[in-house]
């Protein structure tokens, strides 16, 4: 949610001669995106998103991102789709930082979809999955079980200044999630952040999936766990189980669960809800000056993981 | 240039249920406005900016703003429009803040305008001011002569911290305004803030106005003498004559300057100078932590203010 690369009309322009989109008739910064500076942008062919890559390490990755999204929306995922430049490229340079065009896409998000819409997120989860069979960029999840360990230790000694209990919380799961995560279930191309701000809806129809720059290779069932704890528990930290049963529905209506997929769902959702927990404590304890967003209280996704931990079985999540 | 205020797409339904606009299609946070928060809307109508007012000064001047643009634009001006709520109202309250639906402009700011714009942004001004005859709304400038004593005491004794001379220039400038600031000069509404980036254009044509939150009844060469300082110096300060005489002449295009508008002009230049020097100043030394952007270098005005004690007749400025 920021703008913090500035790019004036005159520095657009010099940018869109590399591309066949006509003149700019609208150039807004936009509030979107965490670490990226966002733009929406409208010419005589069509409304788009031009995004600067602030951090390196995000560069560095813009091949697996953008040649993802390009692939999911050839195989009919609604999803932003790089515009190519006159001579074929992805990305380009703008004032010193990586730069892209996407197509820009209709739609609202919600602040708390109904269950209608619970199941809607669950189905484009399991078609984007399907899609991105076949994709070949590789790119391994920076938040695995070794990322929460490095997150974990950055956080170390500080936990329980921001909830008593945390540091035994975290200590104690990451030990059971080490002995016991599984490393067989089926793998492919994951978003590994489908919160609802990230599906647009039109007429409640799931109208684009946005913001890919998580997505990585990792288990398909781990990225149903991600969404179900981002979708279904209400605000004061009760898990929805007719949301949940909807979601896995919604999923299961386009790629149905395999056995082992099925067992190792509460333990997935107590890895997803450690790795929210984890990367939102360390913005809270490390805040960017920068940022034009408040951290997000980690504490939310402690109550999350400590329901997870009770959960024997995965019939308790609607499946 | 902020989102201030999050509002939710469930917020915004219920809002958007008091005007006869349809559903939301595209709701996002805007990086515009300095001390506001902005939202682009797009539904089936078309599309909008959604304004909450932050400031409790602002609210309570809302009627005039807002009475101004409404009737500007019936005159032909391209400004934003206040949409009428179901009930004929022009704002409403949304999470605790006045809001505000407004037509949204196509177009785009330029940041270094070439001379052929400066000409079409004079003949808006003057456009402007004849468009204003007839409006009835009053609202004087909070930063005029007492406005500018009131910023000056405010900073009183850090002027030298920013720039050396700072407090003298500002003193001996304060004294000689005050001795001979014109008070007869025509009046009406001005915009008073007509920086480049609050005029909007499509294919080198004005498309738009903005920005009318420092509009006040105040003297219409005052006005020319702002934008006059804001579009016409280039970045290493100096004055560009030719485009003086593109601005000056656009104007005069549309309104023809009296004698005593001339004669004043090199004082109104000095005063408009020193208005933007001081809110910088002020800026500078007192930095809004919730701003999205860094305070503007008030020693750019200095620099212009200077320039314009060395002018002794209109003839300068390419009148």
């Amino acid at each position: 949610m920021a703008v913090y690369t500035d790019v004036s009309f005159e520095e657009l322009e010099v940018f869109l001669a590399s591309y066949d989109l006509g003149h700019a008739h609208v150039f807004k910064g936009i509030a979107e995106g965490v670490s990226n500076s966002n733009y929406y942008l409208q010419t005589s062919k069509g409304a788009y998103i031009l995004t600067l890559y602030e951090k390196r390490v995000e560069a560095n990755d813009l091949p697996f991102y953008l040649g993802l999204m390009e692939h999911l929306a050839r195989d009919g995922i609604r999803c932003p789709t790089p515009v190519h430049s006159k001579d074929g490229k992805h990305t380009g340079v703008l004032n010193g930082r990586p730069a892209a065009i996407l197509t820009f896409l209709d739609g609202v998000s919600l602040r708390r979809p109904p269950v209608e819409l619970c199941g809607r997120a669950g189905r484009a989860l399991a078609e984007l999955h399907e899609a991105g069979v076949g994709f070949t960029g590789q790119h391994a999840n920076s938040f695995g079980l070794a990322g929460w360990k490095v997150l974990a230790a950055d956080c170390a000694g500080k936990e329980d200044s921001v909830a008593e209990g945390l540091r035994s919380l975290i200590e104690d799961e990451l030990l059971a999630l080490e002995a016991r995560w599984p490393s067989s279930l089926p793998d492919g191309v994951i978003h590994a952040d489908l919160f609802p701000d990230n599906v647009l809806f039109v007429d409640n129809e799931v109208s684009g999936i946005i913001d890919f720059y998580f997505a990585c290779r990792d288990a398909l069932a781990y990225d149903l766990a991600v969404t179900l704890n981002a979708w279904c528990f209400e605000n004061d930290g009760a898990f929805n189980l007719t949301k949940g049963r909807a979601l896995i529905a919604g999923y299961q209506s386009s790629r149905v669960l395999q056995p082992d997929e099925r067992a190792a769902m509460p333990l997935l959702c107590r890895g997803a809800a450690l790795r929210f927990l984890l990367t939102r404590l360390y913005d809270w304890l490390n805040p960017d000056p920068l940022a034009l967003v408040r951290p997000k209280d980690p504490r939310e996704f402690a109550r999350r993981l400590r329901f997870h931990r009770t959960i024997k079985s995965a019939d308790a999540y609607g499946l």
